[in-house]
């Protein structure tokens, strides 16, 4: 079946889906994007999609093209259009064609370009990786520094998943100044002692929609969560490990650089905040 | 005039020129690029840039889609078509569109997409700038630790350059420890006592090919030079600054964050070099 996307208001083809080469979002990767949720035919903390949305245009002084109800219209028509029950829908926001290319942001009134795609991914919630765990390395992270806005600039990210993949591993964990600061396309945490450790908010990483949401079902467990930033070695002498994504949910992180963390399988605080977010997430779909 | 552009082997109108939203160059920033400038209607130092290309490919495992001929002949047909006496030529290649969104490299035999376009600026050469010189302001250099590679991870830069523009200035020189690493869109030099002091190459900063060229002549000339990092506070004590790229070859910056470089105009090392380059470049274009 072709997939329907949405590229500025129109509903095409997906192969019919094309902008300019002079588009920022091609020439300048001056464009900014989110990852939302489907399960059962329902949008996944979408709201907090939105808000991100908006923190990282604000961040560049982006124009917002579309209100919240028109991106959730848009969204729900996807999800319809293409019969998805469970996978993503991602979200593409640039500054638009300026109809030349320019280091210098074009005039304040050139139409952002919106691109909106669904992936099927049927029993997403049920991914027999959350069963087994995942296996990461560490590299260095070498990203901007600016990793608050969700930009396209994701080059580095995609070399580190390459560069795990070579090595016979699902990801990367990336590491500054000797300190981890998240996955590649995931928040990362460790569980030391009954605490669940991850690194603080600032512009090093990614405000994970799924971290915050994460974060206060744990405190809501009574669970104990520490946000500092720690080390790979830390890491390796947890009990547990997991990431935290929109698509992956919590994932179970069982093997870091080759070692084992904890039993080498996944944890129970990970198995539990997996289980409490699905449970609280379908809840609150819309 | 409609532009003609180059697409993947066709020449298209400008307008009709478009590319897939599933191209990895426009939701991944997997894309690499080159600018080279046309002077009397030829191009100034192609090799080199097909050097770099080869370099930047090579360093992100990315295929080479056409021969140096290739490109040559593309080059000079989108210079005929568009009558370009003086102006650019933009090339950029992406991993191409594999068809959906993913971190993971597409399959090796993913075509690229290989996108070409002019810019004509007549006069380029005779840059009344140039007899001015530009002001730039300091900012902190937040770009990617990958600079060696001309990656179109350009939304710093472009971020940069508007802050500078806001503060009234032409540019920005980044700063990264206490010490300038180059300008948004050119390397950075300044000239104390008789020597040209510039950063020396490394992942820091782009390897320039109007760099490396200005610092052969510059040699040839018998002027001293010096590859090493500066401060800005000894940029701004300096008896000249100045820039290079590509499309401004040697420019003379007269002012730092607000303080005249020397005596606030153009100095003679920077007026020199930008004869000998253009005289010596012009010589060599193809």
């Amino acid at each position: 079946m072709t997939r329907t996307v949405y590229l500025n208001g129109d509903y095409l083809p997906e192969d019919e889906a094309k902008v300019s080469i002079f588009d920022r979002g091609f020439v300048m990767a001056d464009a900014i994007y989110e990852v939302t949720s489907v399960l059962g035919g329902k949008l996944i903390d979408f709201g907090g999609h939105m808000a991100r949305l908006k923190r990282s245009m604000d961040a560049l002084d982006m124009q917002n093209p579309l209100s919240d109800d028109e991106f959730l219209t848009a969204h729900r028509e996807l999800v319809t259009r293409n019969g998805i029950e469970d996978g993503l829908i991602y979200l593409q926001v640039t500054r638009g064609n300026p109809g030349d290319r320019d280091f210098a942001y074009p005039p304040a009134d050139t139409a952002p370009t919106v691109v909106m795609f669904t992936q099927s991914k049927p029993g997403l919630a049920d991914n027999p990786a959350a069963k087994q765990g995942i296996r990461v390395i560490s590299t260095e992270d070498l990203r901007w520094g600016r990793r608050d806005i969700k930009t396209v600039q994701l080059l580095y990210p995609s070399m580190a998943k390459m560069e795990a993949k070579a090595k016979g591993a699902d990801d990367a964990w990336l590491v500054e100044d000797g300190r981890v600061t998240e996955g590649t396309s995931n928040n990362a945490y460790i569980v030391k002692g009954g605490t669940i450790i991850t690194r603080e908010l600032s512009h090093d990483i990614l405000h994970g929609i799924t971290r915050a949401a994460v974060l206060r079902f744990a405190k809501e467990a009574q669970m104990k969560v520490e946000e500092r930033a720690f080390t790979i070695d830390e890491a390796k002498d947890a009990d547990e490990a997991f990431v935290t994504s929109a698509s992956a949910f919590v994932m179970p992180v069982v093997e870091i650089d080759g070692v084992s963390v904890g039993q080498g399988t996944p944890g129970p605080a990970a198995t539990r905040l997996r289980e409490i977010y699905l449970d609280e997430s379908r809840k609150a779909a819309v």
